[in-house]
């Protein structure tokens, strides 16, 4: 099955929102069988917009759009359906009493301009959508279907998930891929594929490698007629792969490093504590992205101003001596974080977010420092030259590479 | 001048990488007055390829290629020009000399694949490219012109801005488009549809009505011979926008909720404590990206556990009465920060992040309350059912909002 998708929108054409959708579906299509032919994307006008879903019609199996749902005379991607089709619209009265309903229970009168959002042809029919006003269409006549989506990341990947994923997988059984990406810290691109270079030449599996902000991957991919014959292929060759690469190997796939750190944290009965400034809160924040962190986070500090961190037991000589943007004074919020939260590890962290200089010390100078129960006291220091954001971003990473390898040492190897 | 741009790597087609070329891009040709009429993503295919340029160049005047100039196989943006023009390349001596000196220049021989990088056609010449191997190519013919650029950004980037934008100035005087977006909050989409529609026939400027996470906005485009020009069209219709649109607009085009909030804190001399459990820091984290937040955060508490927000001075019969996930310690959380931060204003979150449920009550529970030193203490509660990571982002949006609020009662009017 040959697909294309296409994502609707002047907004994401102008590249003023990031288009995290088709990326999303992309990365969806292959463990369906389905080829990924072309992406495209098509600002608000119709005839652009008829011509571009028309011509993908043509030459593909599925055409899936996201986008263009919405009640405004700028969201055209059910007029361009209509178009290709040459299908006339109606309102369909059950949608349209959801519709009312759903505006009804948060208080609103509906404006009539959402009474399009209720429209059907006869060859689709609509998607439900819990989390928003506009119904997906699935429009399907000669064996060829359309699929249309709202533009909201949220509803779009729950209808995806739910209910467009599940009718493919129906449709297309056959030939699926399956892909496993390990994931190393510590090694450089040149040498991940020095390392992997007996492996390099095996087809299917095919295997890729990517340098990645949080370290280099290496992805296997292996192509069968079902699943299990899929992952018979690639199984022996993930043995290999994680016999060459060893240690460097922290996670795979779906695996972040707040993850893999809170699994060992939980394993181990480790409770944890943070203190934090320049970071202002994205430590804390990042940590709690994992569901049941509340199981071994105990709390963070967001210190953002001197006298807070002595209030919370940052000792004064020691900012006095060192200042404010020091390793010791990382430390000693490591140190304080871990007592007055009573953790049994505690991570601090200080520095220059920028964009200006502070204490003398330029914009994206970090300490970074680890104080826990079971090792001595321990820091890092870094400049990153490349903005508060990525600076703040970069410092997290940095702190939670750090806290894996103290928690490796907790139990004396270095097995996760 | 109407333009297309296309990203060429089946690694970004399948959403592996992400495409930053073509936002940059689009983000650069409003100002050199070119109309972006279509983006897409095409793979390592030399039909699919040729099949794709070949059309851009049929219905737009430049088409803007970048990746597929390697000097792999796979790497064919060449070869599809070629093949779209009907002509035959051929190496060129000089920039093979170049290409063969850039190589010894690092000590290394250089692979005759890499001889392709010094093709020419009888239409293109080559754009120089001093970070890396491959120049890039400026085919033109009939009128029409092909611009094919190296996939690395910053090999990219140099390019455009050093060779492709300069000259595209020079062949395109006279029209550039500026723009204002207007960011609303508490009305829907089509309530400020409705209220915009005795502007929404106007062409230039033009006006479109996005949905966002952060609100509502109305972006104003005019177009003109000249900057200023295109501003004089711009103004009063901003003008206008704003009388109908009144107090539902909090900010413009790179305004953030956390940057205005900011403003006013700034200006009135505010200062700011928060103490949150489901957002895990993610508040603070907000507030603190604004450069100059210390001017007025004291600082932020993670309070994951309950026995975190009874140390930190949340009461415990309130706990006990009304539970955890209560407004009632919204409130508790939003007072003790502001009182043991010292600050005059505080902001209390409490809530199930989920995916579990907790005492009873939904994942996507949150109540939010502020405590201002000059007002009650007020408290709003909602269930955000989008998930994770979405619940503790609307939380976040929803308090900055209530904080909004909140600070222009402290004058006693409503101008911000």
């Amino acid at each position: 099955m040959k697909a294309e998708i296409l994502s609707i929108g002047t907004e994401i054409l102008l590249g003023e929102i990031v288009d995290t959708n088709a990326a999303f579906i992309a990365s969806r299509l292959p463990a369906l069988g389905i080829d990924l032919y072309f992406k495209a994307v098509v600002g608000d006008n119709l005839d652009r917009l008829t011509e571009t879903i028309g011509r993908a019609r043509e030459r593909s199996d599925l055409v899936i759009c996201t986008g263009g749902l919405g009640p405004t005379e700028d969201d055209l991607t059910r007029e361009a359906i209509c178009a290709v089709l040459g299908e006339e619209p109606r309102v369909d009265a059950d949608l349209e009493r959801n519709l009312r309903a759903f505006f009804e229970g948060r208080g609103f009168k509906m404006p009539e301009s959402n009474v399009k959002q209720s429209w059907l042809i006869p060859s689709a029919r609509a998607i439900p959508n819990p989390r928003g006003t506009a119904p997906g269409w699935w429009a399907e006549r000669d064996g060829k279907i359309i699929v249309a989506m709202p533009g909201p990341p949220t509803e779009m990947t729950r209808m995806w998930e739910k209910e467009v994923e599940p009718e493919l997988r129906r449709r297309n059984p056959g030939s699926v891929l399956v892909t496993r990406t390990l994931k190393t810290a510590g090694v450089g691109e040149g040498t991940v594929d020095e390392m992997m270079s007996p492996m390099l030449k095996s087809t299917n599996p095919s295997i890729g490698i990517y340098a990645r902000v949080d370290g280099v991957q290496v992805r296997l991919a292996a192509k069968a007629a079902d699943e299990q014959a899929a992952w018979r292929l690639l199984r022996p060759a993930e043995e290999q792969a994680r016999a060459i690469l060893g240690a460097a190997v922290w996670g795979a796939d779906d695996d972040t490093f707040e993850s893999v750190v809170g699994d060992m944290m939980r394993q181990r009965g480790i409770s944890l504590a943070t203190m934090e400034s320049c970071t202002g809160g994205l430590l804390a924040s990042t940590i709690t992205d994992v569901p049941g962190a509340s199981g071994y986070f105990r709390g963070g500090l967001v210190s953002y101003r001197t006298e807070m961190k002595i209030a919370w037991g940052v000792r004064g000589d020691v900012i006095e001596q060192h200042g404010v943007i020091s390793a010791e004074c990382a430390r000693e919020m490591a140190r304080a974080a871990r007592e007055r939260l009573e953790a049994s590890v505690g991570v601090g962290i200080t520095g220059v977010a920028g964009p200006d200089e502070q204490e003398g010390k330029p914009a994206g100078t970090v300490h970074i420092a680890i104080d826990a129960m079971w090792a001595p006291p321990q820091s890092v220091s870094y400049t990153f030259p490349q903005g508060r954001a990525a600076v703040k971003r970069r410092a997290v990473t940095t702190a939670l590479v750090l806290l894996r390898q103290s928690l490796l040492s907790h139990h004396g190897n270095g097995l996760v």
